[in-house]
């Protein structure tokens, strides 16, 4: 059983998961379109492969896929999640099996006013969103909302160009310069994280690890606690199993006065994924036991509460004549 | 010999090396305001300590120095490094050498236009900088300089709040904000930068690393690569050592058609340090040479070229009663 990991770049930890899972099963291998991408190196081997927009980009991985007999692949990053579930067919016409939610729903996990528009149907509480300062002006008149408000791209990735907006100045200053703005009613509240896993045989949600995030006072640094709240719990489940999403999903949540509301859907490993695995939810073997046809059980919140993830830099060291070319 | 790194952050490599280099010699102790710092898990000893704009901070340091031994401490962030620098001599009268620049030094280092006017007193060519709009109007109505230019806050640490300006009018929507802001000339060049060591006997400058610093095509991450130029390193040499800069330090540099600019000296280990770490310059090891009375032998750019460096995440994981209190 081989599996091959889809833009690795800096995500080595996933890599080393994987590789401690398959180690006696199979290989991982793994691509990026850069050399200097330090998690291809923690592979059993890599391959840099073009960009994700190339025109050859799929038939350069189907060819690694044949070669080094994938069983199955998945990918890091966002933009090439709706491509991976587009071009399923492909890969499942050579026997490889891509780990990656529908495309509807990686396309809607990437626009912020459909995941608005589909948490509002699954019955979810969300922070208010409206595409135009003349739907804001009129829901502000209604006394929907107010300022200040959020005001970011409605299909940007990570916290790129978001503004705090205070004023209808503010506000105009923005739309006149930028294009498919989005606007985010302002919550505070508790930020919290939920690496999820959904059985890719039975459709159930089988596996939820939910981090406190930690404000630092310096700002800046990933750092997070284990926690548990069945509220929330039976919230996810209830959620990913509707919308139907399928493998391993992080989902940005927030939690205040009002109770629990969802942020983000991301259908892949988060960013903070190591935490869950390092207590105990084990992704790559629930993936491996899919891979070979069996059901994972359902086993929510068995880990311990009370334990902190703090990150920091490690390095990856590479001669020029050990680059991967 | 026993050293004291404070503030120590999320700098577990730095940690690391300075355990590795004091095996068998004394022990390392970190600080850290925060018990989520996962850089004092690596040291042999931690201490939480207060915020450094507490009122009872350096005498909290102090008691940490007495009771461990210490004999020589630095820290990692560069608002203690002037506070170090201001309390010298209560550290000295208790036996501890206080591994940093002057005063002044630090100062300066910390103001973007007070640097500026070092570089030029130096001989330095650095992009031009202007405290007012007025200077800035009168400048380009000379042709010294004219749009796009950065403005950024003359005492900020990072890039935060860094705009990249093309008109009059943004210009002063800023100014309008904002005080203590500063117009800087903007340049394109390669970036680079350089990991130092001054001799703190000598006063020479012994050790330079230089690397260049790689663009991403998706941005984000940090990568370089290790090279050497004489041109840079004589320019270096000679600002250091006629600045008068001791220890550690860390300079960011670009070059274009026109040569070698300085932007930056941030009189600690620099974030990237790690990378000259790897290949050869141990500035651990300069440090106890310097505390044993040795001094350091000069040995610029005796390091290999084409060494590449990939940052990633590592994460350090601590039960909630395993935290330092």
């Amino acid at each position: 059983m081989n599996i091959l990991i889809l833009s690795a770049g800096t995500r080595d930890k996933v890599v080393e998961f994987f590789k401690k899972e398959f180690a006696g099963v199979g290989n991982v291998i793994a691509t990026d379109c850069s050399p200097v991408a330090p998690a291809i190196y923690e592979a059993d081997k890599a391959y840099i492969v073009p960009m994700i927009s190339a025109p050859d980009y799929i038939d350069k991985v189907l060819d690694i896929c044949k070669k080094e007999h994938i069983d199955a692949c998945f990918s890091l990053i966002d933009p090439e999640l709706s491509l991976l579930a587009k071009e399923r067919k492909r890969f499942e016409e050579i026997g490889v099996k891509t780990i990656v939610s529908s495309y509807d729903l990686c396309e809607t996990s990437l626009d912020k006013y459909r995941m608005y528009q589909l948490f509002n149907e699954m019955g979810i509480k969300t922070a208010k969103c409206y595409t135009s300062r003349e739907e804001f002006a009129l829901a502000r008149e209604k006394g929907e909302v107010d300022y200040p408000v959020f005001v970011k791209p409605q299909c940007g990735s990570a916290s790129i160009n978001i503004n705090k907006i205070s004023t209808d100045e503010e506000l105009n200053t923005l739309f006149d310069i930028y294009d498919g703005l989005l606007i985010q009613q302002y919550m505070s509240g508790q930020e919290y994280g939920a690496d999820v896993y959904i059985d890719m045989i039975s459709g159930k949600c089988t596996n939820i690890f939910l981090k406190k995030k930690i404000k630092m006072r310096a700002g800046e640094t990933d750092k997070a606690v284990s926690v548990k709240d069945e509220e929330v719990f039976e919230k996810i489940i209830s959620f990913v199993e509707k919308a139907g999403f399928r493998g391993m999903i992080d989902i940005d949540l927030f939690k205040n006065d009002a109770g629990w509301y969802f942020s983000e859907v991301n259908p892949r490993f988060g960013g903070g994924y190591p935490h869950a695995y390092s207590c105990g939810v084990n992704m790559p073997k629930y993936i491996l036991n899919n891979l070979n046809g069996i059901e994972n059980p359902v086993n929510i919140g068995n880990y311990e509460e009370g334990v902190y993830m703090m990150k920091y830099n490690e390095i990856m060291i590479r001669k020029e004549d050990e680059l991967i070319e």
